[in-house]
């Protein structure tokens, strides 16, 4: 059991491998009746495809999504929900050489002594970025269902090689700017960090490497009171699916690892009322206390590795051969994953959320 | 559902509030005929008791567990395994004034509203950090079980108010370095790095204050091809137990948040083989790639905000009232939580390797 | 992972040996402030303890539980409830011969295959009938929550021995009716049935044999809705938890084996509606179509084997010597076990339909 | 969450609806490598496809399923095996009548409400005899799995309205004997029976109406020590997913019901050896003993209701308009679906075993 989460009464289940007939998932658990606009899934998945920005590869990936259950005259029928994205731009030729030859930071090599050498290699198979395309549609679905609860979800690229955006502002944020930062080509508070982030992401590409950077991810809209302790609350939902993203490798809420330096006078978040809510005059602990929301907006960011597939030849090993040998990775490879993951970022905090809800 | 884990085969249910009759955990799913001794799950748990470095509460928590089943003749009878923790020092009396008053960086208020305002509040009832004493107890057990399959763990302060011990070495880490620092009066690698720890948390406790800090965790012995992709992997299992635990803000693999400024040439793990076995000449993954073991340590860290217990006068609301108040917490609270929470995080990897495991 | 289940939003993890320090139980996901009555959790537990009825073993179980976590002030914290039951009235000695001498009928062969040979045999470890208790305590508790809601449950004996009670109205069933059944001495619709039954139980135990016989178990005032198609429903989550209760065999929803000779003419339950709610004219099949409720009350009736334990010579094996033998089985032992698997039967019953309600 | 199932280390996630695009299964938790032969899952699958044995509607279900991922080279990836079965022979039409008119037996009604009336109703939707095809594909791969392990299943009609077949030998059971009856046009040990049972359906339909059954079925092959206790042993896993398949409402491990009616001098399966395995001279329960296989043949029964759809006028109500009417089925329905379940219970009964195996 690896690639499904049941979260109380939802389950999201994701399977395909990058270079089989096709990827897709099963959502279930999801009320009967909820509208879904097939096109704003579409637009949101359009967030995670490949742009002309100059960071990400040329494969022209369609991703079109085929619902085949769960969603009638708009809305969901309430039984389980799926959706299929057929495989249509494969080159496998480009990965023929690196069949048993692992590439470095990738799951070549784990996922062959996992699967009895039998998994799927070609592409990274189901351990493939592609795998994501699922997970962001389920994320869609479930952020629109958030919305009618008048819950908002937002990730942006935090940082780039050590480029920063701003942070959102933890204790007042609006539906407005996430509409905004959704359209941009690049997902900013800041815009004018665009051009510097993609010149240290071209620097890297010329240098045959490739960048990580940051991203930081806010819900606003929920009330107080949703999670639970120990091991089932915000925080945990969260990291579980969130660590289902390739490329993630750290994971903070609210100040995160800032808090280690900080003391209990500052950390701790004052409430306040005005009577009839309850607020934070701070929000460090990014809206969680004890797993359970505080009614303030709920924000983390998360680290996200820089793409191993490089051009640069790297030492490493044929595991069959068991032999040391100098890779040249061929193909298409993205030198900066981080705008390509922020949707996904957003899924997993959208399917997290709403599993609270339903 | 909250307090309990479901991971394969292995269940882990905790129970108990701060000031009930007692607190307690239930194992479920070990195997039959593991030996196991009673001993030195006392010293597991004893490295959680408060201790006279003057970092922690007077308070004398005995904590002596009691298996009530699952065990017997020194071995697992392979049926559920459970141990109760007797409440005996409890002064609640301490905790009187502050039972509608939310204690800031407490779940006290998002407690109340998620429990209809009928949870136990004395002691911050099932929030509180005592309830990681019966996680450390099954974090014991797990361990016993681990280390008999030659897998060994150990977790250390890394840091306190920005005093660093130590990284361990990602490459090269042997049991005997994880013996000596559980015998140590302070878990750290560098034992010289305790005054300077212990003088920024009595700086702060003098100001009425309190420390956060972090904690890496390490797990040798693991070979490759544990764990799995996407929602199930070593990463996602270890954060949703670590996150578990009060005070826990963020954790990160591998270099976790470097990455973000790391360029792929330098971040991915070059692989090597003597002709029988890989390895990896770095190991800034963490010893974990696509979710599984690659047979290197498993390395992480998180982040420990400062205990929100602080003597200071706080601003905050009493959330029946809706009124602003002040609060003076009385009682006896620990100015540092670091070295309490070391075996906890240490008892999270345990559940979660072992988990694999069975 | 066996003595646990996990519906939704709750979880019933239960734990203990029949001759270890106890047994117990916790129950987490209960919402915060249900009143519940612990004098009536004592009732419904008394009625699973052995009778002055001539049919039960003269242990006196004191069974009595306390509780530990999850009940403040007469209400339930929201957070774990965990209750023990410690175990007093141990005669191992009892035992003593049988150790390695498989009881035709119980599970200390296939038990003792499971656990590697080292589960507790005394009583029959987990196996023993003694671990319904904490079922029926959790069963207890359910049922009180369920009432809270409108919702009553009531298990009869039908048959033992072939001696047959009335069946449940499965049309028209009132609560008043369910508190006649159990407060009589026998759960009998029909009294006079008891003195037929009794004979037949005695008549076993003279010949130093058992008998078996059938519950049926009935719960009213659900609405229409609840449950979910094929892995999820009514029926899935009642059988996954009936089995659980040793000596039961078989399950039947409604008409259940019946149908099998019906035809769809006479089988169909008819609706009908008088403008402001559907009902139907029969019940055939128990108030569940789809796995989902339909209004009409839940029915389902269950087989429960004779008591394996009786005290002629049996035919046997000693499977670690490995030598065929004859077993004489000493102590005390109920020469029917349906009247106490009663409130095992409505335990469950409570668990399952609470499940689908929070 | 409703039609997925979580056992251990293996997932089966169905999801689909009868008039919609396409159903379909995701099989998560097979290891890497097992050989699965196609053309054999094909044939499995037409065991369950409607056959000109008078029995079943006419339609042509060509149920081609299509692997989308998780199978490379004639074997198992090891990461999620899915497959789609595109929905081709849909008239709509047919039920266009009967929208919001609860055919009686059916889950319109039932499943109306649970889904704020917005479930896909067409053909049964979600609710339909057709979502069993994707199980019996898994059921179908499940058993290849287990075949390679020793282990083989098989499932034959009992008895249809009350015209009985053999019984298999609950102590002696040969593959061979599996095969033969896999390949009969009816799936029975004698099959001279066959005429009687058509005349009874045939009788059935000539009356506009639909008759019932009872299914037997047998795992062979399994040593003793597999399932566990309390709730997840065999029994619990078997019927879990057997009340998935619609129509079934009934299930009984060994003897079952005639357990209550026997003495236990002769229920009690005496153990015999041979001084190296254990065995059991009669097998009254079925394999299993508490939850956990004994090492004889695991053998359980199932109650099948007559199919609700029959062409009589029936009285029903149209729940959303709220008034009584009279419903007339159009449409082509199987007046007896026992034939048709056989290969279902069997598929049930393989994912349950293999559940443990792996």
């Amino acid at each position: 059991m690896s690639s499904n989460i049941h979260f109380g009464n939802l389950s999201v289940s994701i399977f395909g491998e990058s270079h089989g007939a096709g990827i897709g998932v099963v959502i279930d658990g999801l009320p009967g009746g909820i509208p879904l606009d097939f096109d704003r899934i579409l637009e949101f998945m359009a967030r995670r495809a490949p742009k002309k920005d100059g960071m990400s590869t040329n494969r022209s990936e369609k991703d079109m999504p085929e619902i085949l259950s769960g969603y009638i005259n708009g809305k969901t029928t309430g039984t389980p929900l799926s959706a299929v994205i057929r495989n249509t731009d494969q080159h496998s030729s480009d990965y023929g050489n690196i069949q048993t030859v692992a590439r470095p930071g990738h799951a070549d090599y784990t996922g062959s002594v996992r699967y009895n050498y039998a998994n799927d290699l070609r592409g990274g198979g189901h351990f493939s970025g592609r795998i994501t395309a699922p997970l962001v549609f389920a994320g869609a679905v479930c952020g629109q269902a958030l919305e009618q609860m008048g819950i908002y979800s937002c990730a942006h690229i935090l940082s780039i090689d050590g480029v920063y955006d701003e942070h959102f502002n933890p204790v007042s944020l609006e539906p407005d700017l996430f509409d905004s930062i959704k359209k941009r080509e690049m997902a900013l508070i800041d815009e004018s960090k665009a051009e510097e982030m993609k010149r240290h992401v071209n620097d890297a590409r010329m240098s045959l490497d490739s960048v990580g950077g940051t991203i930081e991810c806010a819900v606003i809209g929920i009330k107080a009171g949703i999670g639970s302790p120990m091991f089932d609350g915000i925080e945990n939902r969260i990291s579980q699916i969130v660590f289902g993203i390739p490329a993630i490798k750290a994971i903070a809420f609210g100040k995160g690892f800032d808090f280690a330096e900080m003391r209990g006078s500052k950390a701790n978040d004052p409430f306040v009322t005005d009577g009839e809510t309850v607020k934070t005059e701070t929000n460090n602990n990014g809206g969680i206390l004890g797993g359970i929301t505080s009614g303030m907006p709920v924000i983390f960011n998360v680290a996200v590795k820089p793409t191993p597939s490089i051009a640069q030849p790297q030492k490493t090993v044929d595991y069959v051969k068991m032999e040391n040998t100098t890779l040249e990775i061929k193909g298409r490879h993205d030198a900066c994953i981080v705008p390509r993951a922020v949707p996904c970022v957003e899924a997993a905090a959208n399917i997290a959320i709403l599993s609270f809800l339903i």
